[in-house]
């Protein structure tokens, strides 16, 4: 009999999901439109000291709340709070921008009575403007004043971080062992800008069980790789890309090196936490239709598999294509040939799959040559809101999965101006 | 004095402008559309032997007549002939496509009383469909037979391989020495599937000049890195991209590495027509409004300044807005940041200028900070049709030049489906 169970909480509320952890949501009007419907800061807090792990996007041009909660990690002191807003990604501000980030940090603290060090930042919206700090410091003291485990702060926390987001982005996971039970929450926002390593986006997930900062931060690169770092929805990186994770051990279970089933079991729940998000950010990336699984095996080695799915998944034409319904298996190829790795045609097997479990995938190019008698069979999958694009160029072992998106007039017309 | 001079040809008619060159262009409905006015075929013909040279996509996946040509280049024959169509790529076709392309060379070869590796074949148009052979064979015999140096051919051949562009690419130098005049001509098609190395193009380069086939390839090889290699509209590089370039002495002009003015004015010459032919094809790219040089300089190396460039110039999130007239300089910083390039954002200058020779450049981002006060007069820049983006890194000597287009809802629509 299996000691360990993960299920899925269906009425999950985000970051307050886990014993000990707090929230506050409020609306300053950030964008300065006169909004103060609009949730866009909120503070996510717990008063037990916490592990903290991080990883941030790999732009070389990151906004200043990046950096500092680069240094806030690198301090390695226990952490207890976050604060995050959107509407405005302090990035590209220069001096005054950073200047700005420590001040979130220091009032956050000051209002905590923290160390600064125990305060991660993080901004997300229009790149290149100066935040009016009037309103994010008087934001905070009220975000504060608000702080507790309610739900309704827990679902608005996840609303106050989304930007061109239509919908707030919650999971989280309870897993039963014989040592207790414990409880991992995140809340996470995307919709443009959305390439990995990583893509536009922020992730805050809280944990009730008690981990090193050295072994979270394995477990967190493990789980951002199989997730956020497998999507694309318009190959853009962004300058603001994090995702956070905290600790703070109130459940009573503790994870080692030692407790080598228990840690198997958090990894695994915070990657289908990761992955679910990922799902989620593509599937309500910025006006578009389809959401597909680009499947590639049979390559060289994973890396050269990577390589062909991000190829295929960023072409134009492809996106396009799957915008129109159109089964066009040439454009696919063609990107995959263009990816820079050795490959024979002849090889090449690719299919068509509706994703759904007990359908056989459909053959759509063999042996060099199309099947072109199928194309009903081909319309008919790439007619759906999502399906699975299988190709195999049984030259090695190599396999990848990425999960992207179309590309839609909407998209275009959307981005024309901000 | 300078005894070298290079002229442009104003109403140049492409294959036929070099001495001894002909053509024959006819229509025989490729895309089986019932079509007969649509040229969709042409013959290029020299009877003095060429040396050749040729430059092929380096995409993985490519069209069985680009298997052809590089087997005819490597055979090092004389070359006599060029046979194209449009309305089919011939490419992702197997054995059987690989036949055809065997086929339109043997009978085009029988016809002009050649060897099968005098003659060279190109397509391009739709991938993964069989050639209608029939039509195929019958119109090469038709094209033969309409052989000749009348300029009507030579526009008419211009036209016969275009696909989604919307007009015929041709350009022609004339240059003239103590030696006595030769001629450089060239066409070209391009529209989709437009990143280099190469664009989805083809172009077909004839001059009266004799050239040595090593040293004709060098000089095809420079004018298509300063020139082909350096444009981008969708990101997508096709199967079926070739430039090929026949010199057939007929002008009695002799190029060697002995006489090194003369080469020089050659290499020059040939540059600026592959230059200008590769901004016609961004012009004519498919439903752009936008025509934008991508400058960037002050990079470690100029391998990495192109890579900067290319991060930019296939930016959906850039061309957007570009699209919309937004001066949305974050999107272009972001992009530069994601290139894998080193950079102190500190460092980094960035202007948008006219283009216009005269004009000043306007500041946009300098020490960190953007200058938002100019935005009346970046977006009187970025409303032009074309204009200059200077990124200077202030890291190093390297530097290159992206033209690139915008992305429209239009571009969208056409390529929905086939």
């Amino acid at each position: 009999m299996k000691s360990l169970k993960i299920e899925t909480i269906l009425d999950a509320s985000g970051w307050v999901d886990a014993k000990g952890f707090q929230a506050g949501s409020i609306a300053c009007d950030i964008r300065k439109k006169g909004d103060m419907d609009r949730l866009d800061l909120c503070v996510l807090y717990s008063e037990q000291p916490c592990s903290v792990a991080g990883v941030f996007t790999l732009n070389q041009i990151f906004a200043a709340p990046v950096k500092v909660c680069r240094e806030v990690l690198a301090a390695g002191m226990p952490c207890h709070a976050i604060v995050a807003n959107s509407g405005n990604a302090n990035a590209c501000t220069g001096d005054p921008g950073e200047r700005d980030a420590r001040a979130m940090q220091a009032v956050t603290a000051n209002g905590l009575s923290l160390d600064v060090s125990g305060v991660m930042v993080c901004s997300t919206g229009r790149i290149g403007e100066d935040l009016p700090m009037d309103r994010v410091e008087a934001g905070i003291g009220r975000a504060i004043a608000e702080l507790g485990a309610n739900s309704c702060h827990g679902v608005g926390s996840a609303r106050a971080i989304l930007t061109s987001d239509t919908r707030e982005k919650i999971c989280a996971r309870k897993v039963s062992s014989l040592e207790g039970a414990f409880t991992v929450s995140a809340i996470a926002k995307g919709a443009g800008m959305i390439q990995p390593g990583m893509a536009t986006m922020l992730c805050f997930i809280s944990t009730d069980a008690a981990v090193g900062a050295a072994l979270l931060q394995e477990c967190l690169r493990n789980a951002v790789d199989l997730s956020f770092n497998a999507i694309t929805v318009d190959g853009d990186m962004s300058t603001n890309d994090s995702v956070i994770l905290l600790a703070n051990g109130a459940s009573g279970v503790s994870i080692d090196k030692n407790t080598s089933e228990l840690l198997e079991t958090f990894q695994q729940a915070l990657t289908e936490i990761c992955r679910e998000l990922a799902a989620k950010i593509v599937g309500d990336g910025e006006k578009i239709t389809k959401v597909v699984r680009i499947q590639i095996s049979g390559a060289p080695d994973d890396a050269s598999a990577e390589k062909i799915a991000r190829s295929i998944g960023n072409s134009l034409l492809v996106k396009t294509s799957w915008y129109g319904g159109d089964p066009n298996w040439g454009r696919l190829l063609d990107a995959a040939g263009y990816a820079g790795v050795p490959m024979v045609e002849k090889d090449i097997e690719l299919y068509y799959h509706s994703g759904k479990p007990g359908d056989a995938p459909v053959v759509v190019f063999s042996q060099g040559r199309a099947h072109h008698g199928l194309k009903p069979e081909w319309k008919e999958v790439v007619a759906s809101r999502s399906f699975v694009i299988q190709l195999n160029l049984n030259g090695g072992s190599g396999a990848y999965e990425l999960l992207a998106s179309d590309l839609t007039e909407g998209y275009v017309h959307f981005n024309k101006s901000e």
